[in-house]
């Protein structure tokens, strides 16, 4: 963060947004926004589901990275992340043709680590109970000269994430479809502060939710509270995606304002809208990416009459995890 | 069939489809077809794939029955299936409001059988080994003055389902692509049929492929001998929705016409093509849904350089059918 300029002035507006989408035309995936009959007649409204499953690396955090790292051009990536970050940063830094190194734990998915490689990124395996990853970052940053990609609390990985609402916004009006309202997951709310400023933009008057597990509600609680709020720590869920115990600075400071509450769901409620997602929608979500589809399935809020958004954010679930939850015995 | 009629005078055209496309419009599902990155570059071809699992119902059976029901307005439809046709007919006459009899072996899926009651349609089970289906529908649609809807050999179920080709091509020249192949599942050869002719029609030029499971190659076969072939009874396969053993009689005098060469896929082949399906495309495909995506993963053809469109037709599969094939213990 540049020494001079405060929270609000480095905060991406809709004109950031349309930046990262013209640098991502033709790289990106416009993924489609889908309506299932058999869902509107379940929830009584009329649903638009962004599938977000079928971006480039199976999840959003591609639309962020690319944008990040397409601004340092030339220059070598590093990045932490367990999961979807990090194959959106490696899948980035390929087609830029930079070196990426992703720092992730060794007890990472499997899936997420064998991916993250299959891109061409060096994976630092660490473990999480005895090195500190801040440190191995810095040291790789230092030595390499390489740019750190955030995975949510940076202007251009919000800006990035964002282009996913303004498509939503168009692809709504081309379909016909006055939004009401948008429901978003939400881990360090990088995805949903993009989102929401879009969306708002071209859609005033929508309101746009936090969806969040059970255990993992520091947004929920930050808005309630109106500043930022931490979780108390121990808690677990099966979203591993969404495991971040505090708002990020930036991502907040647009959250307080573009947000109504945050909405909660179970472990449960997320297996059962991963089970409906298969039986009826025929698509693989993965638990975090499942937050907003269990929030309206479990009629968190009465959206009878109503035409919703609700964004399936990623699909990297093991094989194994998957199976035990569609077909448990 | 009326007695004055050829079977040449029968079969449907473009005409017939487009007509069935202003019948099925804000009624189907227009389904999209996807472009994947990574499907792409494995391949080595520009891959468009058009996702039927996201229609009505889960399969494009909803397209031709919908088609043929909506031209016998008013009257109680009947249907022998054990499977997406039956599926299709019954939330087809669930949405024009007349009442369907579907008579399934009491064998079938279980997610078949419950999709289909879940329609409003009333299930006859019958014990395929001991009963005749025919006998009993012909019971049925004498006493309730009922009209049988066929699964593939009929004009109209032609018509409704070729209306998936009509799509393929839109979507296709708005993605800036002209198609050199297609790759179409076939059964009884009602789907190839109809998407083949309007693919022909808006893409001349097109070479469109038969894709059948090892053991009911009867389409490929009678391709190659120019005439009606049955397959030798006997054999089993994975993919429950094409077992059908000869081609229909108006299908095939269509698809002698329209068709190249027929492509053979093992069950070996199928697995992986959902596991591929499940792993990067994140789609739930069903066996018979997945042969043309194993066709091109198992490089039936040589498609370097070429543009193809895969057509998966049905994500109907029992989630522990698809447990066990996703992760094999």
């Amino acid at each position: 963060m540049a020494d001079n300029l405060t929270t609000q002035e480095l905060l991406p507006g809709v004109a950031d947004i349309e930046a990262a989408a013209e640098r991502l035309r033709d790289v990106a995936v416009r993924t489609p926004l889908l309506e299932f009959p058999a869902l509107n007649e379940r929830t009584r409204a009329r649903v638009l589901v962004k599938a977000e499953t079928l971006q480039r690396t199976g999840s959003f955090k591609f639309r962020g990275a690319y944008n990040a790292i397409a601004q340092a051009p030339g220059r070598p990536v590093v990045a932490y992340s367990s999961g979807n970050h990090a194959q959106g940063v490696a899948a980035a830094a390929q087609i830029l043709g930079v070196p990426a190194t992703i720092i992730m734990p060794a007890d990472a998915p499997r899936m997420k680590l064998e991916n993250t490689r299959s891109y061409g990124a060096e994976v630092i395996a660490y473990d999480r109970y005895r090195e500190v990853r801040e440190a191995i970052g810095a040291r790789i940053a230092e030595e390499q000269g390489a740019v750190l990609i955030k995975p949510y609390d940076a202007p251009a990985t919000i800006a990035g994430q964002g282009t996913c609402g303004l498509e939503i916004a168009a692809q709504a009006e081309a379909a016909g479809a006055r939004l009401d309202v948008a429901l978003v997951c939400c881990g360090g709310g990088g995805l949903i502060a993009g989102v929401s400023t879009a969306l708002r933009d071209r859609m005033p008057g929508i309101a746009v939710h936090a969806v969040e597990p059970s255990g993992f509600d520091d947004t929920a609680r930050s808005l309630a509270a109106g500043e930022r709020q931490s979780v108390v720590p121990g808690a677990t869920t099966i979203c591993d995606a969404l495991m971040a115990s505090t708002p990020g600075e930036l991502t907040f400071a647009i959250n307080r304002r573009t947000l109504e509450t945050g909405l909660v769901v179970s472990d449960d409620e997320v297996r059962e809208a991963m089970r409906y997602a298969f039986r009826v929608l025929k698509l693989v979500v993965e638990p975090g990416g499942a937050v907003a589809l269990a929030a309206l399935l479990s009629r968190k809020l009465d959206l009878t009459g109503r035409t919703v958004a609700v964004v399936l954010s990623g699909g990297n679930v093991d094989p194994g995890t998957f199976a035990r939850i569609i077909a448990p015995t």
